[in-house]
């Protein structure tokens, strides 16, 4: 059987990511390959580089995006900083808190977890209480935005908290970055992961990431190697170094840094707080049409992420065949729920280049149809 | 200070990887972007499997792309097969024999290897030699196309070798997928790895790999987790699973995956055979050529990978010099030497889309005016 090209339909993404991407973007992304030690390409690397820097608010050198996606991001920040036996206090209040408790335990890291509601963010007491009876811990884990309830953490406090005992963080910031402020340098963060298909709204496979001096000056003083050879930063340094000594490490992902630098530009021309106060915007009129058409939101107001709107189905409703009606009448993709909101909670995502009036409206109608017909 | 957008030029991509790309993979690659869990990227991911089955002639139903690059797709094969404390014999006759070798120490194995020279095949004798005191060997890890030295191993051999003494393979198929013959099924290879970027003229970030059904047994009867989360296949293979029951992983890289797509169907409708053949014709006109200038190869005719081809640099020449100037003034990439070869050698290669007349053609008229001029 000989199998044909694949046209994709023009989708309008509306779920947890990949988010809407702009045409610019996707023309980015279809530039000419060149090689990835072309000097050209290395320059385009070192200014990603200062483009991620302005995205995460940090001047740390180590600022780059792993050639994977933010799975293998956050991966990377859990193998590098924690070596076997090290105590690590984990948020989990979803399912992505729960992903980071499973890297620490393959790890080889202890894991203290502490758990909040899905759908609440993280306490700063809970938190708080197990740093002072847990003195020897070396590392605070959590999720600033959690994708799977649409959540939004103190990353601020957190942060805080973690440097007066001594602890350094690993930030989950696949959702936040663009989307509401993070603020690496000011928040004291240590370790930093994102992705590039939340906010960004680049295509999927890449994710940021950033560390401090202070994740650096840890890494440097490991008593064992990092389990893994693809994920070991210190050689990954030395393949994003710009000043010329620049050594192989593997071949990067050249197009998809390509679609990632114009997204970059994107935001850098719109900038970082116009960027967020559009998310904030869309999701205020979201909120206002959902309200109206009488759905709950899974997380209270205060918590709310404007980017990732978490409703409960109404009773009686098919929801499967909702979304998929949606997705085949309207070429509109919401998202389903995750873990324990599998089957009772939808997830719409106005990330990025989807944040846009058009999408809202359309989503709002659309699923005014749908439910009522 | 504002960055502005990238426009890279027309490079012609003549060195290690990765290699030129046809604009219908280029376009592919910038269609718009859909869900990862859309039931019709879910139909797309299959076809991908179907035809990545065809490109490595198995029935193996374990064959998918890891989403990130051959260096991962490499480090999947170790730490699935591998645990703590099996032996594994490794053959090291360039940069990426050590580079397994670094794997089978990260993942806690026992590395016997077994060293030829830079440029030579990895010798049968050595390794039957190394099975017979070794007879607790679990895995025989070697390269079947080098890229670092051009030189080409006995992948049949080898595997039958293995078989013979009870041990499983992992065999390095980055640049030997698609450009010599290469059939996983009838050399009862067991877990095999490729890049996207060498003859699948695919752009890089993914990792082709397929696994035996005794590599599956082997990772079934695991008594120890896989140290990675991001690469532990029996999570991926549920990811990859066509039979309506996909579970959430990670977000694969969407576009890449388009672009794989392509180019595999680029590869059907030319046929396998075809391919190889076609980079033979390609080398020997290139050889042809290169032998009329003087150069000399680092590998003996006999073991020769027809598509990446290592000379020597002539005495007196500056070489970065030499490499510099065909891409300016040509736009023409070949590669330097790497590993104990760097400076000494140029790699030449001639994959997949890049292994055309026209490309043969100026890289021996650019060579020959650089290096007499």
């Amino acid at each position: 059987m000989t199998i044909q090209s694949f046209t994709p339909p023009r989708r309008i993404l509306m779920g947890p990511g990949p988010s809407d991407i702009s045409p610019q973007v996707l023309q980015a992304l279809s530039r000419p390959t060149i090689g990835h030690l072309d000097p050209l390409f290395i320059q385009m690397m070192d200014e990603v580089k200062q483009l991620l820097k302005y995205a995460f608010q940090t001047q740390n050198d180590f600022t780059i995006a792993i050639s994977a996606p933010g799975s293998a991001g956050m991966e990377a920040c859990f193998v590098n900083l924690i070596e076997p036996g090290d105590k690590v206090i984990v948020c989990r209040n979803g399912v992505f808190g729960e992903r980071m408790r499973e890297n620490v335990v393959r790890v080889g890291g202890i894991a203290v977890v502490i758990d909040d509601n899905w759908g609440d963010a993280v306490s700063l007491d809970k938190v708080e209480q197990a740093l002072i009876e847990h003195p020897d811990t070396k590392i605070l884990a959590f999720v600033h935005a959690e994708t799977s309830t649409g959540a939004q953490s103190d990353a601020e406090a957190l942060g805080k908290l973690a440097k007066v005992h001594g602890a350094l963080t690993i930030v989950d910031a696949v959702t936040s970055l663009a989307g509401i402020p993070l603020k690496v340098d000011e928040w004291q963060l240590d370790a930093v992961y994102s992705g590039s298909q939340k906010c960004l709204s680049c295509v999927p496979g890449l994710s940021p990431v950033t560390f401090s001096p202070l994740a650096i000056e840890k890494i440097h003083a490991r008593r064992t190697p990092v389990q893994s050879w693809f994920l070991d930063q210190s050689l990954v340094l030395d393949y994003w170094s710009g000043d010329g000594k620049r050594s192989y490490h593997h071949t990067a992902p050249v197009n998809s840094l390509y679609a990632l630098h114009e997204s970059l530009i994107m935001l850098q021309n719109e900038g970082l707080e116009n960027a967020w106060q559009r998310h904030k915007e869309m999701h205020n009129k979201l909120k206002l049409g959902l309200d109206k058409l009488g759905f709950e939101f899974v997380v209270n107001a205060d918590v709310r992420l404007p980017q990732l709107n978490a409703i409960f189905i109404p009773q009686g409703i098919d929801e499967a065949k909702i979304r998929s009606h949606l997705l085949n009448y309207y070429n509109l993709e919401i998202g389903a729920g995750l873990g324990t909101l599998a089957g009772k909670a939808w997830r719409i995502g106005i990330m990025g280049y989807g944040a846009r009036n058009e999408n809202v409206a359309l989503c709002l109608r659309a699923l005014e149809e749908a439910i009522t017909s």
